[in-house]
């Protein structure tokens, strides 16, 4: 039986990549996608990728049916989901948020970073989180739930935490990285990562032929990642863009744990090609071979690499996805997939294209 | 039931990217991949896009067994496909050539534009063209005898032609051009129409941030567009290179027949629409829109505008297409799904990203 | 003696080119530099490739005082540039506009292609073509003027209009063109020919991996074309965006005149590099060889090559230029070297970084 | 009195660069270009940007007389550069080498990452080293040296090095590093520092919207940055190709002594600034900036930008260079500049195109 999905924010770039996914999916159904600001507007009209591909319009908010829905996509900016998402719970929707809003467990931490008070603090402690490779149990429970008639809620990981913690999570649940020493992230990210708003950072002659970096010391997913891989307050976070639409590559070096013995690069790649071996979505490379982000780039894949650095003692790990699909929409997708008891690819077969 | 099909040339650009369409296609099963530089390198070895989705290997030339699959795509250069096709055929396995080989009906053309007597060219006359939107009779005749068990042959389109015959044949076939005018067509590629070999022309550095016209009143798809379009030396064509990996422009400038009234913009957008209406793969946008390659980027689809210069008295007719996609290997797989008799398609129905 | 220069507009991107090559010119002084927008910020911070070169801020144009310049360079949008050129005029202030102001000599073409009324027509007259390979004669007279102390305008070409006429106008001034035929340009830009603005159209994720025409038949440098080429009506102008930042590049087809004998291809670029062999920013390139934009970004220079199809009787000339140099700011430089009486590329002899 | 220059290796993209310096040099005349390919052709023909700008052609290295040169530059690969630098020396010739031969002091060291024995150890220890912020002591010496007419060696550091180290010491040389820590660079290229051969990695298609890691543990400029920081076995460097031209943008994370309080950004930014108060072509940004790799590409200048992370105890330094200017080519003239008594940054005051 069809899945009927809306998508809230569908006109932004999470939200336009979750409906080319829905569309496409053998399984759901998109039934909604609203933007205030396009009310009425064809999807085909302001993204021609679409013509020929579906007729759907933009919905407001306002004059959106959500009830129809069994699943509610949440591709909206920080506070707005954490307003949103009650109502839709209460009606019965399940609800696959992919902004920061139920991303940490703690309000506190979120108020930090994030400068404004949670409105919804109850939901943070059931809300599943959204990267299914390392949190698989909450999701499952999440399934358990919706398989019971239940409303349930994911918060979805973001692009770098997810990048990042696919690269670190073998090496540190291993238990081989030091825990009080520091793990230095950098990671780089095209420029969909910076949105859909046209600004002078988005402008195609600043953006293009350049690199910098930015939020250095600052950036809000650094909480995000420490939360997922358990090193609150041992976490360096660089962020960088470069000039391509699509992807998003962490290089992750962390120190060895000192009473550990220093692991080779073929124990390491063995280590991480197990850990993932059972997952539909992401692939550890072999030894020696690093990712790319194109071959990831309009999917929901990632690809990890880890070598070492043995006079340092220390491993650095990479992760390459591409930040609307695996590290946005495509994740989205997934949790809704396992919330809904489906294959965790189901649709989300795509592959790159190869050039 | 499962169509075998083997691609010969595999590993070029629009080798692989057939490969990357037969893998996830409903009925065809990728057999056979052919590469003798590449004999026994894993495709996701050389294309790391297809890590986690296949486990095939390049096999060489003389030692695949081609007799296994009902179609072989030849995405291999000319003169290399005229060679190849006879003894495909005779084995009984339906062909569908990506090259220029079995394009040109006359074997005179051909000689004079590639510089070599044609081999084969017993061949021509029965040969399919593969252009579905223009030349449905002969897949149609092709599909009927392939159905009968017969081996058949496809000539497809090179990717010039195609973008450029999708915008102009309208106007044309509907009696509007002056068949003693002068067509310009002026139509701009993206780099991988320049091949997989790596060459100053190819480099990154050399091609990124540059514009450049080539091949100009030398390009040998001229004969090609001709033969399409039905207007034999009066064409100026005039290729030219962009920095972006996929996509092609075409631009044509058509003067209106002497003795038709001057139509009106309404009438050709009208006209268009209706001429592609059936059409799964091409799209006619509204009076005032261009196509934009990115909308087509990675599919088999193609968008076409029109305008006109009524001072001017001339139509002006813009297509676009992915080179690799509709321009080569996604037309490839259309004109198979047609010989094989599925939805013309069937298997193709990705959607450009889209941002 | 220094030149003392201003710049109104200066954020722009034609004007923030222009305060580029004004701070590296031996003879001239970048005195003002207005942005209403932008005023007291210093150009380093607005623009960080400034930083360690000049602290020079941002006046208001209200709060700038042009009465120290000698010459002022107008780089604001048409219309803006009608309004102020007449009081720095009458202040003695010599303008140089890179708007379209003062390009059109018939007030009447202009206010049917810009929609409003010329304010200040009186100016049409005497105002010097800043297209100086073209156009000589006027601003010698403009320079002999100045040399008498007179203030005057310069109303430059645009930059389609530039790559174009240089293309084209050898041929066209040697009677080997049609007069009755019709002159096609297909003409290719890079995204800074889109303005500073930030809008979905310059958005990195929207202009990248994309090409498209824009304006077709409707574009404003239509009538500008038509006006340097002596082609009223005559002219099918049909601009494209190419993802890249700088580089325009002008393909021209014009019918030969059906009494003028067929000109061979050597006959052609012999033509074309005695036109421009006393040039010092223009080069006409050997037979075979066609410009290249990479060639020519970030300079003042142009290349044009041309070719011949000799069935259709027609002439291919192509010109390469950087839209924001020989296309705007450049020329502007240029124009003002010769009417301050220095040597044309004083200042201009960039080369462009040759890979 | 002009100095003649030669340049050996002159077609690769660090010796254009350098032709391209040299030829618009006050001071230098570019008297040799050799490249062995490409004997006889004109620079121009090669590099059309040049078109306009010189009649130079090529020479062969064993047909060019260098000894008509006051300096010669190496830009050739490593063993190259050690093979001819010892001739040149001894006929007079004042040699600076932008190859690895004479950077590492040790030829131990030399030999263990390039797999090879230094051939010409006993030059080591007088080369300059060729950094001049970092070391302007060694060229101060060399420049008397050559004053009292003698032919003297700099080795040019190269230019993940010179981006690295030029973030990384103030903070370094000022003690406020763990000499006991671990620092680790991440830092990212343009495809240009991938040099001019035509491979798979240098292919538009593959390297266009691409991110990846590369030489991950194993890149020979982790020696050299250790030997110009003072940290030996202390490096983990980590470079990544991104899709530009030019620009190298390196982040290098430290930890601060333990016993040195925590600096504040401030602090910092103010150290930063005053470190490089001096230096012509270095700019330190304020508090809160980062540097662009567009600001500088094109030209040798460089920008460097510091901040904190106060919990971590680490200091993130940043710096932006073109990889073939500052990186390459650019510091070379600069070291050149100096050994000739010039001001550093003679013939170096280009600025990056704004946009």
């Amino acid at each position: 039986m069809t899945i009927k999905a809306g998508v809230i924010g569908a006109a932004g770039f999470a939200g336009i990549e979750l409906c080319r996914l829905l569309l496409a999916h053998p399984e759901f159904e998109l039934a909604v996608a609203t933007s205030d600001a396009l009310e009425g507007t064809l999807l085909a009209e302001s993204y021609p990728a679409f013509r020929g591909v579906t007729d759907l319009a933009f919905s407001s908010h306002a004059n959106a049916d959500f009830t129809q829905c069994n699943v509610v996509f949440l591709a909206v900016p920080h506070t707005a989901a954490m307003s949103a998402a009650p109502d839709l719970l209460a009606q019965g929707v399940t609800v696959i948020d992919l902004s920061a809003d139920f991303r940490l467990k703690d309000p506190a931490i979120y108020q930090q970073w994030y400068a404004t008070p949670h409105t919804a603090p109850e939901l943070l402690e059931d809300a599943a989180f959204g990267l299914p490779e390392l949190f698989g149990e909450g999701l499952a429970a999440a399934a358990a739930a919706y398989a019971q008639g239940e409303a349930v809620l994911v918060g979805c990981a973001g692009c770098y935490p997810t990048a990042t913690s696919l690269a670190a999570a073998p090496a540190i649940r291993a238990g081989l990285v030091d825990p009080n020493g520091i793990v230095i992230v950098d990671a780089i990210s095209g420029i969909t990562g910076a949105g859909k708003k046209a600004t002078e950072r988005t402008h195609f002659c600043f953006a293009n032929e350049n690199l910098e970096a930015y939020g250095v010391g600052t950036h809000r997913h650094t909480p995000e990642i420490e939360q997922i891989l358990g090193i609150p307050g041992k976490l360096v976070f660089t962020p960088h863009l470069a000039p391509l639409n699509r992807g998003l590559l962490s290089t992750v070096t962390m120190p060895v744990a000192p009473d550990a013995p220093m692991p080779t690069a073929a124990d390491l790649a063995k280590l991480y090609q197990e850990f993932y071996a059972d997952s539909a979505l992401v692939e550890a490379l072999p030894m020696g071979s690093q990712p790319k982000t194109a071959s990831v780039a309009g999917t929901c894949r990632a690809q990890v690499g880890v070598a070492i650095h043995e006079g340092a003692r220390m491993i650095i790990a990479t992760g390459a996805i591409d930040n609307l699909g695996k590290g946005a929409a495509g994740q989205a997708v997934q949790c809704a997939n396992i919330v809904c008891g489906l294959p965790e690819d189901c649709g989300l077969s795509l592959v790159s294209v190869p050039v």
